[in-house]
């Protein structure tokens, strides 16, 4: 018998986020999991790492599902960072990232704590899939997921994916999606309002509020196919580089 | 005359430090200077924002400069966002952002709080860039890059930049820099081993440190423009979408 593929968990909710639980229900089903991830909500951390502070790394158990499961003191970086240099004996297959409690389409995938454990991965050599749902209440319905997370994890382990690169799948918010579309990632960004409030003691404060805009509609991009009920997969990278005007940029004669 | 341009001032290594109290003097040459800068340390932070806490934003004064000075509790990203959505009366005509105690070559980007200002900054559509200087000390030299900073803080000024995209500056460590080199992200990663210790009270912890491998030589790289004492400038850009893999990913038939 073919021995089952390790799969690394984490998340960026936190380890009891809902999300992640079901995450590891279906990852069970399909490999022999190990779960690390952060101890506390790390939502919107981007891709911070922790290197002016410790990291504690405890073995925990919360249900009855045969995973292996850590929850980390750190971030989604650190979580993929320990599990791969420090906790686990091999290296993972995959590393799944989610399920997380709302959108990390359009401009959203450079803020997530989701995507960034997923990146992380990538960077490690591990194929890497970050899974989110556009919904951000703490009990969002993703059931209608399952069986697709479990079709596009099953397809990277046995495709693989090409060096540095990962996915990130979003889901929209409904019972049964049209289909899946591989897409790229659409234009759009916050418009940020602040919220300014005086505390008990007279000291102005801000809560960081704002809108989405998705600024294109191009039937190509992940915005649209969340829109029209499609699951979106955009494969990122990390390179940064803007390639198209590195030209342009040495006509300056800097 | 001409009214002297608005100029953004941030960083990640907070708002004493010495690299950006230089990148305040250069600016204050060229235009008018506001600084919003972190009150403490945000290294490592990514692309991390505050959407779970609350934020302080207040005046200070450091220096004897004629830059207006406020010191932000969040973290790099948000103190771009505090400034161009309340705290300034009109948009900037730059943000710079640096100059940075360390490099953020290569894949360092990514993890750079000092990048995530500059990535920010341009998708409020503010053309921006951030320096950094390859010498991680806190009394690091930062005169060489004096002329450099200004000549291509003008050039933005006067050029502009294309739509979301910022730029990348590192800067050897080294008196006498060879010239500028327009470059693209070098391939590398950090090879990390953490240091596990038990605390006093006999529990096990962990501190991330790790070694940083350039996985390639090539001359249009950033690694390389450094090894040879070069300035290296990096287009960046906010759009993840690994575009070259989207037809590879469309023959899955998911």
């Amino acid at each position: 018998m073919k021995e089952k593929p390790l799969i690394l968990v984490t998340n960026d909710d936190g380890i009891t986020a809902p999300g992640l639980r079901m995450l590891i229900s279906i990852m069970n089903e399909i490999g022999n999991v190990v779960v690390i991830a952060p101890d506390k909500p790390q939502s919107a951390m981007g891709h911070a790492v922790t290197i002016n502070n410790i990291l504690h790394c405890t073995k925990i158990k919360i249900d009855d599902g045969s995973q292996t499961e850590y929850k980390c003191s750190g971030t989604p970086a650190d979580c993929v960072k320990l599990a791969v240099s420090e906790v686990l004996k091999n290296k993972p297959a995959l590393c799944v990232s989610g399920i997380n409690h709302g959108s990390n389409s359009s401009i959203n995938v450079i803020y997530s704590g989701t995507m960034s454990a997923a990146v992380e991965a990538g960077l490690e050599g591990v194929p890497a899939i970050g899974f989110s749902l556009h919904d951000y209440t703490w009990d969002a319905n993703f059931e209608p997921a399952r069986d697709c997370i479990k079709k596009i994890a099953l397809k990277v382990l046995e495709e693989g994916l090409p060096k540095g690169i990962v996915l990130n799948v979003n889901f929209p918010k409904v019972d049964n999606f049209k289909g899946i579309k591989i897409c790229r990632q659409a234009k759009g960004n916050w418009k940020e309002e602040f919220d300014k409030r005086i505390n008990p003691q007279g000291k102005t404060y801000y809560w960081l509020t704002g809108k989405f805009i998705v600024e294109e509609d191009e039937v190509d991009t992940d915005e649209w196919a969340i829109a029209n009920q499609y699951v979106s997969v955009v494969p990122v990278q990390s390179d940064l580089t803007a390639h198209t005007v590195l030209n342009h940029l040495k006509e300056w004669g800097l």
